[in-house]
């Protein structure tokens, strides 16, 4: 199977694509990465990697002239950027998105019935916005607080469009909040939910913008490309013609993520998280849900971790460096 | 205060124009109708008239610089046609949708706040798919079954995020389906509401192509105006961000809306009313909404007809040709 991660070089993408290389979907499959950058160490070197931006409509081009079975789309700018560069963020999240799914189209139209792909869009539960249930369910409304979460929201409705016109098979994932990320911060505004784990353990400080009462929605890295990788094999005729799934997760607050933290790695560690209130990422953490039942998705077979003393150890275990 | 309807020649707008030169919202108000072509009847004569097309990105950034007070934006595809040519749909609905909105900002950011208008677009339940709870709330999901729908649901996004960012003020009016429509069948899928009970009355067959059990939800069009009316001078603070709102309407059967029919007007006009079925229409309506709690418009003051038979009388008595 021919499978293309656009985004690839990105952090789910990586995972992904290690996973990919570590336990195939099938044999002889061959991985194509395309993103603006790779990162250096060789973590899924068997994978063709192709440098380009998504802006740019003669790449996706080619990427469709390749007709992969499979297509990941993981590629967007995060919420923080999108929040404060405007057009780059419409530009990005939803005009490339929609020339992606006409550049695709074409391919499919073109191959006369030979061809039509698979495609997994990574969406993101800022497609949600207040007032919310005590648990968001299947049926909300999608009413996003931020650009990024109604560029999301666009981007499922216009897959969701293709798909049932018959132009391609696939479904849209929305991640919880991936937790810890490994690496740097970055310039979503939910990086310090990463932060306040990884730094700490790594013998660095890190900032806690919001209150520790903040309740949020939490997935590893490993379950983001377990999600991906069921997404593919998934009976999609199961999803009707409703393509957006809300992921499982884990339901917590920031302090208990701290305590978490405490029993596995004790007070010193702990010791490293500094508060620092934030008003600009408070307000923007203030509009994003903080539980969900996500019934479909478990329904179809889609897992995540149960706590999140799994989700640290998850970190330890896969991502942590080596002393 | 400039008022500017786009989309001022067809059905609603029409009406809608008509009814502010009767009534006119404030004094010295004066009315902008853009559309392609415009009825020969001079029901709102006062109008300025401006032939043009939404896709011209130079006649919408000049309909900006006339910096009208409210804009109305009513113009669309029809849902059959958005079906049927699916680029053409896409283009109309929500590529010239986004232009416009872009003209707008442009203009309000030029002015450096002396400018900032209230739009209202108007969306359609058909954002709505299956399959529905018994009545759809407010916080029900947008997962439409048609390209119409899709659009529908991208454009009411759009526009939140640009009055979010504060560049507008406004809102999204879900029409229910409108009826009785005045004048020919259009290309609509749901034309045959109006037709069954326009047809019959004038002495004319009308062609049924769906099952009398179908259930829908309308309004007439006096209803669609009063909605705009509105909309034009409601406190949008009390909306939030959540700027899409289902509109009032009602509930009824296609069995219901001929008994209703039959009561007014006798047997013999409902015998011109003929059934054929039509596998597209059926599989089309068999998607769409039956019923609504629409509990925040009827809290914030938009009213419509109470049942059938109203909805009749208004046909009868603003629009029936006189014998």
């Amino acid at each position: 199977m021919k499978i293309l991660i656009i985004g690839g070089g990105g952090m789910v993408g990586q995972k992904l694509a290690a996973s990919l290389a570590k336990d195939p979907l099938s044999r002889g499959d061959e991985v194509t990465l395309f993103d603006m950058a790779f990162p250096g160490h060789g973590g899924a070197s068997a994978a063709q990697k192709i440098p380009g931006n998504v802006t740019d409509p003669g790449a996706i081009r080619r990427l469709a002239a390749g007709r992969p079975d499979l297509v990941y789309h993981l590629a967007s700018i995060v919420s923080g950027e999108a929040e404060s560069n405007f057009d780059l963020g419409w530009t990005v999240n939803m005009t490339a998105f929609r020339d992606f799914l006409e550049a695709f189209r074409a391919e499919v139209q073109a191959s006369k019935g030979a061809y039509k792909p698979r495609i997994i869009f990574t969406s993101s539960i800022a497609v949600f916005g207040p007032p919310f249930p005590d648990k968001i369910g299947d049926e909300f409304l999608s009413a996003p607080q931020t650009s990024y979460g109604t560029q999301k929201a666009i981007s499922e409705l216009l897959l969701t469009d293709f798909i049932r016109k018959g132009f391609f098979d696939g479904m849209a994932i929305r991640l919880p909040t991936i937790c810890v990320r490994p690496g740097k911060a970055n310039l979503a505004a939910s990086s310090f939910f990463s932060g306040i784990i990884r730094e700490p353990l790594n013998g660095k400080e890190a900032i806690l913008p919001v209150p520790d009462s903040v309740r949020h929605w939490h997935a590893s890295p490993r379950s983001a490309a377990g999600f991906l990788r069921h997404a593919a094999t998934l009976d999609t005729d199961l999803l009707g013609t409703r393509r957006a799934l809300n992921m499982p997760g884990v339901s917590c607050t920031v302090a208990e993520q701290i305590e978490a933290l405490r029993e596995i790695a004790g007070d010193e560690v702990v010791a490293r998280i500094k508060p620092r209130p934030d008003e600009t990422i408070m307000r923007i953490v203030s509009g994003w849900p903080r539980d969900f039942d996500p019934q479909r998705a478990r329904d179809f077979g889609f897992t995540a971790e149960s706590n999140f003393h799994e989700i640290i150890r998850t970190y330890m275990d896969e991502d942590m460096p080596k002393a």
